[in-house]
């Protein structure tokens, strides 16, 4: 397959559209919505999940011709190559990482032909050492000095460690094993370890460090705060700690540790929920079982994905009405907002996805990109958001597109009926209730209760939020940053703009080092850097 | 005092500082921070906390003019009459609320004659109650029916009765009573309170029912789910609750509730973090001492805030170089970036406060503004963002200004020194590193290690996340939030933007109910509501 990496700015079909972005579809005319049977039109489903786009500023003349620039642009060949190993981490003609993109290599365990069989085979072996070592923990086999067994993880890790475990480990809580309980230490900030060490019994702990190269500043701190805590205990921390990482990097050590787990150079950070990074802790926390459900979910979305009609590829539609909204309605921002309390971290887990993937100025030619690139991502759970910042989303001078996300069942499902319904069909009215509220507005005499409308919104809908439906939702969305990274054509997995940051706080953690010897202030160390 | 009311795009100087903004101050120029002892000028002290700015881009011919501006729009002079009980949460010739605006009147304690010795003497009658409260419940003379001692608080509220609260409790649980805890319930997502009342000792729990109207939807729905576990617990209700709300509202009610503590309609949700809505639950769980710590922090900042001269008003002048950034500079977004884990959820509760008040489109003058109103406020703590969406704030093609948080000290001083530096000395060393980075830049042959620069951003720095800084910073941003309202000329203190959604999901909450019965789909009902 040979593909010639061009961007949206260089399309066919970027004139037309832009030219098509002047007279969107007006959501506010009278049965705007019900308009060609558009709310029953506008339906990608799966077997998991649906995606509901009826009220997106978009019609079937703009959806051909996104449909002729995934086509021209060939998103669906670079998915599937990204899936079959192609060195897509990379920019043509300067130095940069090379590396393949396999992340959906550690879910693609389901079917009997993997897309890339070295990779699969690889996480297939971490898996088995990871239900080994789990069937070690419950039998107790594995156990404290006490012969107690252990019922508490402290995860520590830092960005794509810590977001994309630690929310979805929220999201599915209500699957946990009874008694274990998981706690995240991420922060440089001391305060951060210190608050989790004062609340956890570690004797019955067991810690998993988590660093692909074994050498993140914060990681490898909180481990020595954690560590100075076991044996300040009287415990032996390798005799508590594991760890996630590179093959032969520093924590790669069985002195030091139970047992690593390894993840490869070809997943990055904020793309390794389906390793090790997340399999482990939420192995722990729910049991293996789930964990299956949860990559299975994954990978029925990685195979979903390869489908070249947009209008049936849900991650694949949903990146390009982003990119309409983005590229030709010149929207700067994109709100996810769950409604499903079980979700309030996903959207910072998906701000980091998206935001560190796209957020990007040089395309993979190496040239510098001409248009915008990725949007700015943020959100928080409804109904809570409803009570705050939706009167900006709803009367406000900055119009933000939305994706929501809901479900018809509640996870726990015990609720109850209060003024004729339950709070599960109250959160779900209230989910639907702000879609057409954004979308219809509504005019008053009263200027101060006139909504404008026309403030586009989709909807991922499911059943409930299960450990598979999570596992779809994780993939739908890293589908979705990668096949907007295809239109900007920009490498969505390298990361070099934290690297200035790093070498600049090298340089102020001396002269702070040195302001705490001398009188010096903080301001005069600061000015002395620059 | 007589004001005009006025808005940015009316002002004098309003021309002037459009023209400015076409170029404006070159912050990646060589030694661009050193000029003119930029760093030690552009610095505004108070006792508490220190606002830097140095890295903004604008220069003392900006400051000058947004100094005329502040002059013209009267906004201290605004900020002082509302201080004194004005009735300024009102659209002049519309149907609004009338009302006073008078949340720093509750923490207006501490000089020998309030600002308005009304609303002060009602929170004052508050503090009282609650003291003696705190007191039965610390003595055991408030005690469960087996004579056990209170250790939990159920906090049960949503918006502004949820996110100040939450995010307050989150920064100063280092302040904490040893023993007590606090869980908050806020989504009408019948999981949201699973969760919380699978994991709490009902027996030995305080419910703190937060409505001012007691009608809010979420919270009563909530309540009833609470109470219903506490009765299947053999537990009565009666003996567990407590309400903050309104005098007369149906929460006040001594047959259902051991205290109602009373919220006046002169303090909005999202600023009654300081009233008996944070009151309460932080007394609980902090001890009353530092509660009037917090107050008192809170009340320096207001009257700090009523300084004319814009470089000696920590609140003032962030809301100008909000201004600046927004309405001239035309960045759509501004992110809040607390270099502390304990502020982890600040920044949520700051988008609530900002975004629910000054996302707006009709002026005091019941016309349509002009220009653009409030911006989009979004953030996370560092350094965990740094390995997350820092990558656009660097390289993206959306331009963030940033304002950072940060202290020179931890809380909980637990630290550990590695590789010759402190955890604490780390955290402060990335968070300088930042402001520099994305201020200065830096070029490279390489262009995908090119970092443009003049990516404007501030500092607020304190010595130590104390209760008495956290009220001052969140005075900080309550003051910020309203000189903004009042420069747009919008009233910041109603919310008229969340009353369409009600209206609506009323309507969907039928129709699901109906489906329910029938064999109807979700998408049907769906349908027949437009």
């Amino acid at each position: 397959m040979s593909i010639i990496f061009k961007s949206l700015t260089e399309s066919l079909v970027y004139q037309k559209l832009s030219e098509l972005a002047n007279q969107p579809y007006d959501l506010t005319r009278k049965h705007a919505l019900q308009a060609e049977n558009r709310l029953s039109r506008y339906v990608c489903r799966t077997e998991l999940l649906d995606l509901h786009y009826a009220t997106e500023r978009l019609d079937d003349h703009v959806l051909d011709l996104l449909q002729e620039l995934a086509d021209e642009l060939q998103l669906v060949d670079q998915f599937k190559m990204m899936r079959r190993g192609a060195v897509l981490n990379r920019i043509e003609g300067v130095d940069s990482e090379n590396r393949q993109v396999l992340h959906t290599a550690c879910r693609d365990l389901f079917c009997t032909v993997p897309a890339e069989p070295n990779a699969t085979g690889e996480a297939k072996k971490e898996l088995a050492k990871l239900k080994e070592f789990l069937e070690n923990v419950d039998s107790g086999k594995l156990c404290n000095h006490k012969d107690e067994r252990f019922n508490t993880l402290i995860h520590v890790g830092i960005g794509g460690s810590d977001l994309g475990p630690r929310s979805i480990y929220e999201a599915l809580r209500a699957y946990g094993l009874p008694g274990r309980q998981v706690h995240f230490i991420a922060n440089v900030d001391p305060d951060d370890g210190a608050r989790v060490l004062a609340g956890v019994n570690l004797e019955r702990a067991l810690v998993c460090i988590v660093s692909k190269s074994g050498s993140t500043l914060e990681t490898l701190t909180n481990e020595k705060l954690v560590c100075g805590a076991l044996r300040k205990a009287g415990l032996d921390p390798a005799k508590h700690c594991i760890a996630v990482t590179a093959e032969k990097s520093p924590l790669d050590d069985p002195g030091n540790y139970l047992q690593s787990f390894y993840m490869h150079d070809y997943i990055g950070g904020r793309y390794s929920s389906t390793s090790m990074v997340g399999a482990v802790m939420l192995g722990f926390s729910l049991g293996l079982e789930h964990v299956m459900a949860f990559l299975q979910g994954a990978s029925e979305i990685d195979c979903h994905g390869e489908e070249k009609n947009i209008r049936k590829n849900i991650p694949l539609l949903l990146a390009l009405i982003g990119i309409w909204n983005h590229n030709f309605l010149r929207f700067p921002t994109a709100a996810i907002l769950p409604y499903s309390q079980a979700l309030h971290r996903f959207p910072a887990h998906l701000q980091q996805c998206d935001m560190e993937s796209n957020g990007k100025s040089t395309d993979r030619n190496g040239r510098t990109v001409t248009g915008r690139t990725g949007p700015i991502i943020w959100g928080e759970p409804g109904t809570n958001g409803q009570h705050a910042f939706y009167q900006l989303l709803h009367q406000g001078t900055e119009v933000v597109p939305a994706e929501f996300i809901g479900f018809k069942q509640s996870q726990y499902e015990v609720d109850l009926v209060v003024q004729g319904s339950t709070s599960q069909q109250k959160l779900l009215a209230n989910l639907l209730a702000q879609i057409v509220a954004m979308a219809v507005g509504q005019s008053s005499e009263n200027p101060n209760r006139n909504f404008p409308g026309n403030r586009p919104s989709c909807l991922l809908l499911a059943d409930k939020l299960t450990p598979r439906v999570m596992g779809a939702l994780l993939a739908v969305y890293e589908a979705k940053i990668v096949f907007q990274g295809f239109v900007w054509n920009i490498n969505s997995f390298d990361q070099e703009g934290v690297q200035l940051g790093k070498v600049l706080a090298d340089r102020f953690l001396k002269a702070i080092n040195d302001m705490s010897k001398s009188s010096e202030t903080l301001e005069g160390a600061f000015l002395n850097q620059l």
